[in-house]
């Protein structure tokens, strides 16, 4: 760290920080400047200590140089993570992709997805059972149908099925079904259930918060990582910001952004992402041409019938050329979406 | 809900629409412009059907006339509602204000805070016990031994107690404890546990989250509302925008905007909306100016010691100054902070 | 125009607005729902009157139907606009690329990194004389002189010359240069400057303001149409947003978003985009995926020495692996870089 | 400024950086830390050299330390500014309150205007004659019979005139009417514009643009101040962010941060702040409470029937309600507002 005092900063102020620093158990190099003094806080354990120290007595600014996260990072393993769960793999230069509808409605529409998309070339199936929903109005999920329908689905294409869980007491019910665990939005930093998913072992599929920054995600990833599950893939499913044209605003940056600091697999989201079916297809290209491990698209039979989400889930046809794009894109690029 | 079709929309588009919205038991009526035509759809049910008619063939977009949420409309109810608990009043033209540590920490702390923010004209305490932290390495709060020191110092001060429940498993012992249930901002969107506080009954302080839009923050108050529990807070804490120089964005315009869509009271955090100690008193002023029905305020005998938001925190003398400068506004602006 | 009344809104009210809405010229069919009215106003001139309606007695809100742009619209004009001037085509299927220094420093920069980037296969040259500069203290560019080396690069090369006009006054020398006129994401809504453009009629590449909505990317393109030149490009350079990683948020969806709207071609700046020279190629290539019609790149021969932008400057060898990335992304989504 | 290394830099890449920095005219202090080397570069002008060294072989990241403003600074001057013209008195413990229309319709029109807001307590009157409009089909303003009309109305009420000027080109009419030159947030960072006002010497009422740092709004003043002017007064009129329920979010913690760094006084805009005329007077009051210098705010005889900005416009009873109580808040607070 690096404690920037304010200008007019008395000496005294400067030893008051010195001794503080050396206090935590780190060594403190002064270095007078022109016109403000700055302390070098070295042997630091990252931005423990910042926050006591930036309420110090003459300190402008405490300025953090070490990444908040450590077991995610590539500074710890410079190893790409590749996560392998039955019909899928996501890492490296292996590029999965989920799909499936928002919400599982029936027996019908699931088989019929679930058989459409693996044929498209998916390599996972996707499905929502628990919802988290805005309003306490909406269609909350099947639940445990649900489940069973998703197994069944399983059981029919030989596809993985990835669902999420909101919360830490459903947790045995949905890992009993389910492949991946997929940690929505909404619950990027919900600790406890974070920490549950950490111990369960399945492999996690980790959406970033609207709101989190990207250190805030990795950390979020941390709280799996440090809980012994080394399986998490992160997936960018779009920030909010002042664009209202689109649902989320998707900043594909953060793709090669993230694969220079960790090591763990990043998918994205094209759907949550943009908000409207006619952009997915060119996102989801975008997505890989940008270094994506692995998309999860939103695909539904009949989507004006969908029961949640139908305005940003391709249809069967519409899903199929995607995956056409979506495969050249991935090999003027080097890289390949691992047939199931 | 008005359905806005595309500009090149075909009539037997439009007749589909028209049968669609029918079918959902609403009335159409069709309207022809001289570019677009659009749909009005009469005796809506708020958003439930809006997404599913997105992705109509020919659709534009859909724009929802009706708000999304009931019982926290003031169209629903339109006499404020005043929250009570010991020593607390929030709403109407009584301003609560609660104060305290971040995180509770030892007794003398808890004793000494609580015993200085009552003189200072505090109406309730405020400190965490358990605490949701960014890293799985910070400090994560001292959990039932904290609950049991809130409880002291209420004994001692008699003021009411909030603090924060992360989950829902901790409910039973956070609520033997607490006055009133903070539920924080990365929580506002978990269902599971909006539903437990709702059950529950105790007032709820509900935090809005980062990216939350207003809409979504009275959504989730609908869920606690629709729980059975009318005592529910909304709290303003900032939002994150691209300023980098205060720690959140403090939009003071919701508290004008909520109060003229909804009878719950509403509540501004001035330490998390600024995250700099120099800037929390100006910006409590500023909401009690504004129209806020309460404050909640970190207040720590010595903030560079503190083991969480130190740099966020007033000390004792700062917070009675506060204090002063607070109760002249709300004077000012016909309002006064009730006296425990 | 839909005009929606508040709840309580009184006969009176709405036979007020109903007549304010004639007096537009417009027709108004009111429409009495279960719990508000809301009137349609058709005909309408897009929003021109929506504000004044706005202000209404029991108006809750005015939606607008109509974009407000007209001859940007695709609903005008459906063929693509293909911008051509000496060596850069750009819209269509023909992607341009213009690729150069941040600030013209001298002729033999200019010269090695005109003849490097044309080698390469960039199809037209950037650089800037005129430089807007946050800070007064900062290099402000090299003016008639720079204007003069790019000449000379363009003799040498054959490369068309895409740089900076700042202000209406210095449009006549600007011009008497440029091939390509650029109007900088701040000047974005400098409508004087706009006008200037727009009746000199050289082909302008008009970038987006980093909070500006696409409407009024649009809306500023309209101003340039509107006095008479047709060859306008619009150039998504990123957003501000709460990101701090990169310098600016690059939103993609933008690009196919804008091509269901417009006919004029959309560029894509990866370099301002991200900010980081390391994150460039990737979101060149995923620029191109998501459809773009040109990029604009900044490359300097040894970007640690460049007066300006080094940190996101790509150095000739980078530049060209990005662009041998580039081409295989476009041939994998059917489209081609031009040779010039 | 302070150069981070990235944890592999070699030894080689470190002493190339401690030569780069000291070439730069600055002394290089390394510090070899447990994970990273960092260097810190004393005698630092600023963050002139930042984006040069952020290019550098192995480094992470360059972090500034000194401000990047100087004449602003309260570190140059810490007496604050106080801006003083006819009517109108601004900074210090004096509260400027400029009303008036969006737009200069008709002599009616500004001279009831001038006349009311007077009564009420304003002490200089606003109106736009030169308009710049998002689309180029709306009204554009009355140009220099605007300005005729505001002269006509100071002849009649003695109140001051802040009207805006949008380019170099019209700055010689405009100040030969006005007292205050307006810069608008779309021009914030037109600094040929800046600095054209710098050399008149008019005093200047300086836009924050919706998506500007405070940063960046202190460096546009800069501009001015660098010319000769040193009456400039900042004006936070709301910024760009995901919150769609007023025009932009208005974010008054910006005041309190400002007068912690600059001597030039600060004025809110709670017109265009929020965009809705109920939450105006509420906004102003609480500007006022965190220590604004001066309002500036939208009045009209008739809002409905305004050319511009109608629906964010208070009447002239509403305007009266609003300076009761912002003269209560200024009171509160230990502040005036100088009746002219």
């Amino acid at each position: 760290m690096i404690v920037v005092m304010k200008r007019g900063a008395t000496p005294e102020q400067i030893e008051h920080m010195i001794q503080r620093v050396e206090r935590l158990g780190l060594r403190a190099h002064p270095i007078y400047g022109a016109e403000r003094t700055v302390i070098a806080a070295v042997g630091e354990k990252r931005d423990e200590f910042r926050q006591s120290l930036e309420s110090g007595p003459g300190v402008a600014e405490v300025v953090p140089i070490l990444a908040p996260y450590k077991v995610a990072s590539r500074e710890v393993c410079n190893e790409p993570t590749v996560v392998r769960t039955g019909s899928l793999t996501v890492g490296n230069s292996h590029i999965g992709v989920m799909a499936g509808p928002c919400s599982v409605e029936d027996e019908d529409q699931m088989i019929a997805t679930a058989r459409a998309v693996k044929a498209a070339g998916a390599t996972a199936l996707r499905g929502g059972a628990f919802k988290p929903r805005t309003s306490p109005y909406s269609f909350q999920g099947l639940k445990e149908d649900g489940l069973k329908l998703l197994a069944l689905a399983r059981a029919e294409t030989g596809l993985a099925i990835v669902t999420e869980v909101v919360a830490s007491e459903d947790l045995p019910i949905v890992s009993r079904y389910a492949d991946v665990l997929q940690i929505g939005a909404r619950n990027m930093q919900n600790y406890r259930l974070l920490e549950a998913v950490g111990a369960e072992g399945k492999p996690v599929l980790l959406k970033r918060g609207p709101s989190a920054t990207l250190d805030e995600l990795l950390l979020a990833a941390e709280y799996v990582l440090n809980a012994g599950n080394p399986n998490v893939m992160l997936c960018e499913r779009g920030i909010r910001t002042f664009e209202a044209h689109t649902r989320y605003t998707l900043p594909l940056a953060s793709v090669p952004w993230l694969h220079e600091r960790t090591h763990l697999p990043v998918v994205v989201d094209p759907s949550h992402g943009t908000g409207h079916a006619s952009l997915v297809a060119p996102m989801g290209a975008a997505a890989i041409a940008a270094g994506a491990d692995g998309l999860i698209v939103e695909v539904h039979p009949d989507p004006e019938s969908a029961l949640s989400d139908g305005y940003q889930s391709l249809d069967l046809e519409q899903f199929e050329q995607m995956m056409i794009l979506c495969r050249r894109v991935a090999e003027a690029v080097g890289r390949t979406i691992v047939a199931p």
